[in-house]
């Protein structure tokens, strides 16, 4: 397995800038994320105060950050990292196709949308899982419960519906869910996950649905989920120094996943900063 | 006298990027420096890591800033600050043309090239000045040595020239300087500034000249002399918090003057958190 000197988690601002800050100081980089770079840049409608783009729209700002990566040759990884793993000498990244391996980490996911379900981080790992891809073989012909944030998330609802006896998919946006018609799609809120007589529950306001598994399907998961152990600040941001380093040796962080103001030049400043913390912590060692 | 909300001294990327920022939130502003921007952008050969323009020559990512804060209808004031005092409620900027007033103030002044000459601190204010339009009445009818760090420096030492009886001119750059001949060009490495008989002394290699008063140009001035008072790190960057807070309420910093790594994707996330630090700031007050 390739051993990388620095992944990084995102393809919005901050992941681009530190890939190329990283790529021009001559490290081997992983960069990890959608090849369309960041939704949440992507939609954006107007962008007044990333300096040199006058009222850009997000779509073109992500062209000419796609273009600059592509100037540089740097591929983008279309995968979801479900965890990451300090080994002592590297870094461990559980993805939803194979598993990875660096020497540091530059975690630029993004803010988190919304807060963590009642009951789902004491059931992660115990039946709730954030990757199908990756938990989809344990619940071969057993029943699993999607709860999806983003259309996007419906591919994985109609995977699952090739491998469990039944999938109930509850879509937290509006749009109609595209889905086979063996998924069993329930509009209704959800208002917490639980459990009861040895099977998953999720729980709406209405009624509760019990499953063998439960996905919660969002763009980015949290922080502390993602990488076990580290240190956050006001809840849900990584804690991070003037340096972007995070409380774990090696890992550091930019944009919004650290915290306000989430705007755009802010999060490829920090990357900027991050890339050069990373190179310089693999120099020394 | 106007007082602006935000002053923001420096016309990098930090100083533009805070610039910005601040006019999208409605605020007053001031900007200061150079209508060409930096002249270290400027010059710079290509910048390889500005998310969104790869390998970008200096001069071109100056003319689309200039062009960004053209369309949003910032100008630039050209003047140099010599002196900022917090006044408790203000500050008072003291410029070469006239003194401005700012409710509060963002540093964006780079980094200084060059630490002081021996006995250049110890004098300031005492026969060494940083500032020939605001001094230069001082030395009327009296002899004055200028130490220029930069070409532009020369127009400092004509106008000195129409008012002081004597003028040396040290250049600390390669080109001949274009000067009266009235102004006396000395190419020698000057090594410190002392004083003797009532007089001040730049000191060379080779010689020591006699003068009134002794002005050192540079692009800028070490921020602990722009303003008294403020707490400095590594001897002499800005020391800032996350939130691009300075030691003294009200005061905020950005970009190189606040310290390493000196890049311009850096200096321009740090003028947008400078920037709407400044803002909130505003809006509790």
């Amino acid at each position: 397995m390739p051993r990388y000197d620095i992944a990084i988690i995102g393809t919005g601002p901050g992941g681009v800038s530190a890939a190329i800050t990283s790529k021009i100081r001559n490290k081997s980089i992983l960069l990890i994320g959608s090849k369309s770079l960041s939704s949440k840049l992507v939609k954006a409608h107007a962008i007044h105060n990333y300096p040199g783009f006058p009222g850009v729209s997000g779509a073109d700002l992500a062209s000419a950050l796609k273009a600059h990566l592509d100037s540089m040759e740097i591929s983008i990884t279309e995968d979801r990292i479900a965890s990451i793993y300090a080994m002592g000498d590297y870094f461990a990244l559980q993805g939803g196709k194979e598993i990875y391996e660096s020497s540091t980490v530059i975690l630029a996911s993004g803010v988190v949308a919304g807060k963590p379900l009642p009951g789902e981080e004491k059931l992660l790992g115990r039946g709730v899982s954030y990757c199908a891809t990756c938990d989809a073989p344990l619940y071969r012909g057993k029943s699993a419960a999607v709860i999806g944030y983003s259309k996007s998330e419906e591919a994985e609802a109609r995977f699952l519906s090739e491998i469990c006896s039944e999938v109930l998919y509850f879509p937290m946006y509006r749009d109609t869910p595209d889905l086979p018609e063996s998924v069993q799609v329930i509009r209704d809120i959800v208002t917490s996950i639980d459990e009861k007589d040895g099977k998953r529950l999720v729980v709406t306001k209405e009624n509760a649905y019990p499953a063998d598994g439960v996905f919660v399907l969002r763009e980015s998961i949290s922080p502390g989920q993602l990488v076990p152990g580290l240190e956050l600040v006001d809840g849900n941001f990584i804690k991070v120094d003037r340096t972007m380093c995070t409380s774990i040796p090696g890992c550091f962080a930019c944009g919004d996943v650290v915290g306000q103001p989430f705007q755009y030049i802010k999060a490829a400043g920090e990357g900027n900063i991050a890339a050069l913390s990373a190179v310089s912590y693999l120099d020394k060692k």
